[in-house]
């Protein structure tokens, strides 16, 4: 399996050189504004005294930590700030991975394809376990393939691409899962801030010293460029995973972490309020679309991404192509995700024109 | 050996919370200005719309590495920004053990202390090649220790902590010894702006498949904090060092990496002149009082570092504690570079009062 970002890339540069108007939904990269209090925070940080230009502690700005602890109720020494959520990632299946407790990742199929890729780069090796048609995930499937071999269970909800969201119940199984089985649940939670089913449940809601949570401002802050995340880790994995992120990284950008911190201390809750709001109806626009068009498609229940099908249209790359020039709308070949969607392609909803690249849809497959 | 990091807190925490005025000489962070430009990008940056606050390709901004390319006279797909020259540094140690040409590390003694760190990590063996009295590294000291099992050399030039500058032919040597046993020079260039002596010579003036250069921006632009380094690698390490790069952070922080361009491109080759001119200057005041007190040192020919030792008073963290009680002084102890400088401390010269510290040294030693 490949990984996302050169696939991404390519999917870009095609649509780029593409010799007419097509709509961009193939990137993750959010559309909208940022908080303002982040600009400020840069524009106040510019004028800093030089001594606030040099590193900051290793595992982040103490303050930007604190608030991080203080919202998210876990201890201060559990928060390691990162460089975005892939460090996150990195850090935690790496750490799951040199516990001695096993070689097997256990992951969905579909995948978000960046853990393969780590996993593969980390010598570990991975199974999946497949979804329901609409993305739900069975604890019991994966309860089936864990066993002693099992190292890590990555998971990530909101869901990139199926836009399911796993409730208190999956939740707190997939814990039960990791502490059964001496493994590491890591929750990638990057989506937290955009759930639209009211059921979304952090796994930091149930303490276990098997469980490991990453997040990330990226996508809730619409910076993915600024690489601010972090990783909330029981205190057998914090202590090597901050070693590991000094010695990789020393510490993360500052200005970056300065800026999230003023956001985070400024930003009203009506401004994720309103951003879900905004996905919300392009969801219903482009979903209505879809329906027009005959598509086959899961109603995402968060996350940003719509996963369709078209009838005899598989989701390859060279039907992405097609679907470029001839419909200007350019979206990712499911096939980059696994197995089990490669008839599908994934569309993200980060542009306002969502409803006008359902349409295009519509009339080309009409 | 432990890290530098660590060690480096605990000297300053000591100093903190000391009962008394005590001269910081502990850190490598520059206590000088930054471009004008860094400042004015930053708060440019700011302003910029949303697109720009997204992932920037994941080897950096495309304008950036070819600023960067052009000024080092290398191949564009050679370069990779990194977040710091830490990353830089951890992706050419991982790419060069990762050739399966042997495990051997071959570092200096004395040594920058993250490097048996990040050798220890990457599962690799560090053998030491001791430097002589004045920091000079003998080629031939090396090509004796070096075999089929050496996957890596790894040398510093302007040296932390030495203040050593290995000329060219001392450069050309480390190469061809690379050759002939089928391993990577990695010549960490981080004090390239510092080089006092007028003798630095690059690894990039001699072309060959088995050296990597790194550097970084955290020194020369006294920006240790925004962590923007980068890499100039031979084509058969910049693809797996790209994908490494890839999934362990993504990218680095835009903000930074944009801040960095616009400083690179307009500013003056006078800053750089006049940062030299200052620490010259505080070399010759340090020194000069380091001479009043009877203390042993070994005149800096780059870099900002001073290796003192007086008589009877080892390099040990206690010594270090006392320096900092009795004399107002904080350095580092000697003992965190290894074990040849035990007997030594090295005080960083991030201070406008160097002069006034080897002051207050001589008077404690008189």
């Amino acid at each position: 399996m490949d990984y996302e970002k050169p696939l991404f890339f390519r999917v870009m540069q095609y649509a780029e050189r593409a010799d007419r108007d097509v709509i961009d939904m193939v990137s993750g990269n959010p559309d909208w504004e940022p908080p303002e209090a982040l600009r400020e925070g840069l524009r106040e940080y510019a004028d800093r005294p030089v001594d606030e230009f040099q590193y900051p502690p290793s595992d982040g700005l103490r303050e930007l930590r604190e608030e991080i602890a203080d919202r998210r109720n876990v201890p201060l020494e559990s928060v390691i700030v990162t460089n975005g959520g892939g460090e996150a990632n990195y850090l935690a299946m790496a750490e799951a991975l040199d516990r001695d407790a096993g070689k097997e990742v256990l992951l969905t199929d579909p995948v978000y394809p960046y853990y393969p890729g780590k996993t593969q780069m980390l010598g570990g090796e991975a199974t999946y376990v497949p979804v329901d048609g609409d993305g739900r995930l069975d604890p019991e499937a994966v309860r089936d393939r864990a066993s002693a071999e099992t190292a890590a269970i990555v998971v990530n909800s909101p869901n990139n691409p199926t836009g399911a969201v796993y409730g208190e119940e999956t939740t707190r199984e997939l814990v039960a899962i990791a502490e059964e089985s001496d493994a590491i649940l890591i929750s990638d939670e990057v989506y937290d801030h955009f759930d639209q089913s009211g059921r979304f449940t952090s796994a930091l809601s149930i303490d276990s010293a098997h469980r490991v949570v990453t997040a990330s401002f990226s996508k809730s802050m619409a910076i993915t460029g600024f690489r601010v995340g972090y990783t909330v880790l029981p205190p057998a994995l914090a202590e090597p995973a901050r070693t590991r992120h000094m010695l990789v990284n020393v510490t993360g950008s500052r200005p970056a972490q300065y800026a999230v911190l003023q956001a985070l201390r400024e930003t009203d809750p009506d401004y994720y309020a309103g951003t879900r709001e905004m996905l919300a109806e392009r969801i219903d626009a482009f979903t209505d679309a879809l329906d027009a068009a005959g598509a086959e498609y899961t109603r995402p229940d968060g996350a940003f991404y719509v996963l369709a099908r078209f009838e005899g249209f598989p989701g390859t790359m060279n039907n992405v192509e097609r679907l470029i020039d001839e419909a200007g709308v350019a979206g990712m070949p499911g096939e980059a995700f696994g197995d089990s969607r490669a008839e599908w392609l994934r569309f993200a909803l980060v542009t306002p024109r969502a409803q006008e690249a359902a349409d295009r849809l519509a009339e080309f497959f009409a």
